[in-house]
């Protein structure tokens, strides 16, 4: 690339950036030493948009002048739409960056539409206003009582909602599966003539066929975001991706209506991942005080208009989500912290566990009273039922909780695999949203299918009274006995891990629980990833717990001697392995099934020794459940190490440049330019700026695109600056939160006016910057444990060497 | 302050520093920019200890140039011992910063004892080299193995020395208790003639006596600093702070064989705090292998040889500390996340985990064998004593509960200050080693005293069986009966919260426990400070469950109809109100309780309402109890939020200039004379210095003094590279950790030779660097996060501007 080169024009071709970008990546062996010590003296002043030409002076701000960067050709629509500027602007930022040449691949267009979180506080001279303010009329401990209110707020609500779907699943299972035993118990061919078991099948099949259909519809033409656990999409959101519409009262109420439908519908799905979204959302909702889904803003809790505090609620939101839906206050706790908190701040943890703990007593009191009790000590919160006895365990069965763990690493690792290739599948090949509804349906009559196969040919009596079960279907079974295979079937998936936990021994045959097995785990599998919303937990744990189950029984045929053999203790052991191979969250996991069990911390060792066997075994073929989904949907996630190829690089080899700056008192129209041509979200603000070369320029801060929109919008330039200064404040910025306009909003200025702005108020003038030398693994530490979605790279004589962002450190 | 001013000469007067330090604040007011725009042209170069003179020569380097700091005025001791060199040089360092001033005052001497921990990793050239050469022969994975293998170790000693520590109190206790009951039945004075109970008082006195003077006089004498919980301590040393002396062994055993003769002597402390750091020592121990004690290294764990590891292996071993003192093992992970993880790192959180949970699970099985149990369910994991019946509450019940609260948080607040007047009292007046012992009999003496006077004068008879006290003493009771003061008295302080939570209603005398209440309360603040091993923690459960259960008893006694009223439930909520008002650690407090008595989650949350309402109630008046220690003690811990005064700031107005600085290569006979005459830790390396002022260099690295004290003594300089450069590797620098050689041992170079050293390759080249007008908090979450020892301050040209340490930050 010469330096001479014109900029094409605006409307010129716009597709031949990918070839530009292989271009542009050859002068990459350059050594930055050199780079530095020939200041590019023969570049020539480009100038576009106005055709003013204007001279080298510094005291008056140059109109349009923009540095000679050869990116920009590929970018340079003036008025190009949001597609082409997504896919055509980002090299300038990226253009001699590893992301570049990484990005420059297909994944391009689908990894653009994830923007970091601001959680870096934007400490400019209106904040530190604010703050003086605050300290002054006591504002701060306002500050905090209502942080607090809102906290306990969000687990009540949380636990509210959590209880409407728990309950609404409850009275609709409830009834359908009455009506199917009663249909069966009518149907059942006692002699030649009469009955037909084909009705109940068709019954059963329409039970499954219209809820499902109805919640794979309104989660495919209403809100997609909603398929899924959701816990994917919080977990990144709470690493600092803004995923778009996660957090909307819209996605809440299709999530909400989705699961009950779901589950009613009989798919191989729990409630649980949903409610921790909806948690999630709930946070988001309250804390901003406005919903943009009613177009509502009630004018409360403006201070926490940013994406900090937001980020903050969310992760009590998440907290108080898991702790509603297993009854698990510290479990909640924990969960938030492992998948999310990069920085731990002790008042946010005691605020996320007092959410937790609101949000589980709320969810005792409402369910209590539901079931009629008096105390609060519902023991339907122990969802997973509790152990009335101890359990315990001999010696010789650790060696066997081991094995259990690594068979459950393999087959989770197995079921991984085989999901994520379905998946794969499933989004090539079905690429239609009818076609989408379709599939979740075929699943569902797929299921029923197969368990209506499983009841009518296995032939597994047992008497009644021993199992608990509420609706035993008598079938082929004699007068009083019940067909324990049907009992699996006939009921929600939770209930059925209940049952497995605390079935009394001999409840099952053993090719019962074998070909449940069999089923349930093919079944879930094809289930994850439909357009409905769903967890993953619940099955998971099932197949765990019967597999588990399964094992016990194997070992009690081979030895009758073998008392130790609580057919239940295994089953928690099988659920807990496969749950670690699956999911692989392993410190709250254990947590949660010790307080959804209420096991004794004397049974605590078993069960670790079970998930973290099974969570190494299936570490060493693929990834967790969770991680496959945000992978595949790239999302630049940031793990919790710096990748090990990034050992041993220094700041230099990843940072992208070069960056497209901003002078401290720049011209309005340069910005307007700027941010018509790039979509950028921070820009450097530099100073000493010597012939109009802002990107070498000496940085001094850093702004936000969102704010420089807000900059033009209300026009607070210096010129007008009588004006504006009384009654600007840090909330003209969060007014526009979260929804900032588009530069396409601000109406075109007027190009003989030379409005002026001054950043020096707006920019947040304590940006991180690191040396071009210091290492990458170094700055990894410090841009995940500040959240940081910017972080400027200086060199030896602080001007801007380039900028690192989120990508730069996931290029692979 | 002229800049002519030649430096006093190193036998002169060295008393005047404080005069000094005052002085020199004056021109504290000059702006940075203004010193910036001046360089000092005018200063001539002093030289001294040599007096060669010396051109300004940058291509040789030159030999002893420093430039004309005026703080080197009352530091030039040239000889001066480690005491003056402390005292003197530190104004190097601090001369203009507001630490300074604050250190001028009394506190300098006592704060400059702890030193900060380098938990920043230094990734210099040899560490780069290491990391290749793991990346090639797998050893990456090899050190991941045995991380977790330490991990386990820690667990499962620190279990085993808590059953030890446990074992034997019980014993022991068991003995005494025993002997004591039998005196006092053989002493009763049934008619005129018979029995004289002075002598089962005196018996009494000689049993707390002997083991009281035993463990005072170990604690006094063999190790100070075993005084006390050891948690303030083990807090420090995680939040980043070196307490000297704090992780060797025989720290350890001093603490061990203390805290079983206090317990046994009958002191009001608990096991606890004591077992939390013996893990801590344990961790610190096992993962160096090497005893400094011992004076034995076993040539294992080399790589472990840095603060940063060693600092999370002591995080993991004091979360074994509590999961083996209380049989909590989340609680235990909790603790060591609420008191010291400043960045949250997934994998450490996991290895503390399983710590945590081995812990518990060896202590188990060690105790199940002691007790013959053959499953590994003793319950007497809940050392507290498991609640058989789920407790359940009432809605009216928690404004109650709240209330509660509030007492706890004033009866804390009122203790914590009471014992901090106490200790000041005792600080002040017994400064005399025998007089500290004495102390402790004093003590010891006055709760026989007490207890004697108690159990004579109270009578408070019950029938015998009601309640499971191990040793029921008749005295003055009927036959069948038994006397129930004494049975508050006759056992550990942990064994009578268990009587207090367990005791079924009616055990007690409403003014038994008053008085008990009474004097225990000011028994415990009277106990905690002396020079004797004890943790604060059973002693406040004792103290709230007492009142706890008298607040129930009082109103059963108003209301008889209220049948809500469970004593036990109230004495739970008591201990955790006062644990919460005392020691204020809110998350891992509650959760600990919840394991160590197996309550139930519905529960949770009248004991979180108790725990909060408790700690916000005595923050309003001051701090917890080991905070309040730490200040005491002028350790530099960080907070968690900067503190307020310090919103609003710049780095500027807080950094600590001129800095003393080293140039990149540099002679050593200017490191030497450096080290000799100011014992700073750390030395920004810098480059392109002019006219020999390094104090305005460019940075590009920091280099440790523990380094440069290596380099000298293996005289790894330029001249004679090829004789070092192939046997230099890291482990060079961490086979002298943790005790570095002083600057004394090494022998004073030959000034004829001019050796230079070459830092390139030595010095960490990513320190954090941040600029002049960073905003503080911002650059306070920066050092808290990544647990610095040193943050580098560089002006607009990255040339040094000044240094920020942690005491930066504390400055009040």
């Amino acid at each position: 690339m010469d330096d001479e080169k014109q900029l094409v024009h605006p409307e010129d071709d716009l597709s031949s950036d990918e070839d530009e970008i292989k271009t542009l990546d050859a002068p990459k062996s350059l050594p930055y030493a050199t780079a530095k010590e020939q200041p590019s003296t023969s570049r020539s002043q480009v100038f576009f948009g106005s055709g003013i030409t204007q001279t080298n002076n510094n005291d008056v701000p140059p109109l349009l002048s923009l540095e000679p960067e050869p990116a920009y050709e590929g970018s340079s629509g003036n008025n190009a739409g949001t597609a082409s500027i997504t896919a055509n602007s980002e090299p300038i930022f990226h253009v001699r960056s590893r992301t570049a040449a990484a990005l420059a691949g297909t994944a391009q267009q689908t990894q653009t539409q994830y923007e970091s979180l601001d959680y870096d506080v934007c400490e400019n001279a209106l904040f530190q206003a604010e703050q003086r303010k605050r300290l002054r009329d006591r504002f701060s401990l306002r500050i905090h009582v209502i942080r607090w209110i809102i906290f306990i707020l969000i687990g009540i609500v949380t636990a509210l909602i959590a209880c409407t779907i728990d309950i609404v699943i409850e009275e609709l299972s409830e009834l359908k599966y009455k009506f199917l035993k009663s249909s069966v118990d009518h149907n059942v061919p006692v002699n030649e003539s009469t009955g037909d078991l084909a009705l109940p099948f068709f019954w059963w099949l329409l039970f499954s066929i219209v809820p499902v259909a109805i919640g794979a519809g309104m989660v495919t033409y209403i809100e997609p975001i909603t398929a899924g656990s959701g816990i994917p999409q919080v977990k990144s959101y709470l690493n600092g991706v803004k995923v778009p519409r996660i957090v909307r009262i819209k996605t809440l109420a299709v999530k909400a209506v989705g699961v009950i439908t779901s589950v009613v519908g009989g798919l191989a799905g729990g409630k649980e991942g949903p409610m921790i979204h909806a948690g999630a959302v709930v946070a988001a909702g309250i804390s901003q005080g406005k919903s943009t889904t009613f177009v509502k803003d009630f004018r409360i809790f403006k201070a926490f208009r940013d994406d900090h505090e937001k980020r903050d609620f969310v992760l009590g939101g998440a907290a108080a989500g898991v702790s509603a839906a297993f009854g698990a206050p510290i479990g909640g706790m924990l969960f938030s912290l492992e998948e999310a908190a990069s920085f731990w701040n002790q008042n946010l943890i005691w605020r996320t566990l007092i959410a937790s703990i609101i949000s589980s007593f709320t969810l005792n009191i409402v369910l209590s009273a539901y079931h009629g009790l008096h105390d609060f000590t519902f023991t339907g919160l122990f969802n997973l039922g509790k152990f009335d006895q101890p359990l315990t365990f001999e010696y010789f069965e650790l060696p066997l909780f081991m094995l259990l763990g690594v068979t459950g690493g393999l087959l989770g690792a197995a079921w991984n695999s085989l999901n994520t290739r379905i998946n794969k599948f499933r989004k090539r090949y079905v690429p239609w949203k009818v076609g989408k509804v379709c599939e979740a349906v075929l699943v569902a009559i797929m299921g029923v299918t197969l368990a209506c196969t499983m009841i009518y040919f296995i032939d597994d009596c047992r008497p009644l009274g021993n199992d608990p079960t509420i609706h035993p279907v008598q079938l082929f079974c004699e007068d009083n006995e019940y067909n324990a295979v049907a009992a699996l079937w006939f009921q929600t998936p939770e209930a059925t891990v209940r049952a497995l936990f605390h079935d009394p021994p001999g409840s099952h045959k053993i090719l019962t629980l074998a070909v449940f097995t069999l089923v349930y785990y093919f079944l879930s599998c094809a289930t994850f990833g439909l357009n409905v919303s769903l967890g993953v937990f619940i099955p998971t744990a099932l197949v765990g717990a019967a597999w588990g189950r399964l094992v016990a029984m194997l070992i009690f045929y081979l030895f009758p001697n073998a008392l130790f053999l609580h057919p239940g203790k295994y089953a928690l052991i099988g659920a807990a392995a496969n749950l670690g191979g699956v999911l692989r969250m392993t410190i709250s996991l254990s947590v949660i099934l010790m307080e959804t069990t209420g096991i004794e911390t004397s049974f605590f060792f078993p069960l670790i020794i079970a998930l973290i066997t099974a969570k190494w075994v299936g570490d060493y073929f693929n990834d967790g459940i969770y991680d496959t989904v945000i992978e595949v949907n790239n999302v630049p996630m940031l793990s919790w190490e710096p990748l090990p190829q990034y050992k041993g690089l220094t700041a230099n080899e990843i940072l992208s440049k070069p960056v497209v700056s901003i002078k401290l008192v720049d011209s309005a129209h340069y910005i307007y330019e700027v941010l018509q041509k790039c979509n950028h979200n921070g820009f450097p603000v530099v100073d000493d700026v010597v012939d109009n070369r802002r990107s070498e320029g000496r940085v001094c801060g850093i702004i936000l695109r969102s704010q420089l929109i807000v900059i033009l919008l209300k026009s607070l330039y210096v010129e007008n600056k009588r004006f504006w200064i009384p009654e600007t404040s840090i909330q003209t910025f969060r007014d526009v939160y979260p929804r900032y306009p588009s530069i396409n909003s601000v109406r075109p200025l007027d190009k003989k006016i030379n409005y002026t702005v001054d950043l020096s108020m707006f920019m947040n003038p304590s940006p991180v910057r690191v040396n071009t030398h210091d290492s990458v693994p170094k700055i990894f530490n410090i841009f995940r444990a500040l959240g940081l979605r910017h972080m400027l790279v200086i060199n030896n004589e602080n001007r801007i060497a380039g900028i690192i962002t989120r990508r730069d450190f996931i290029y692979k």
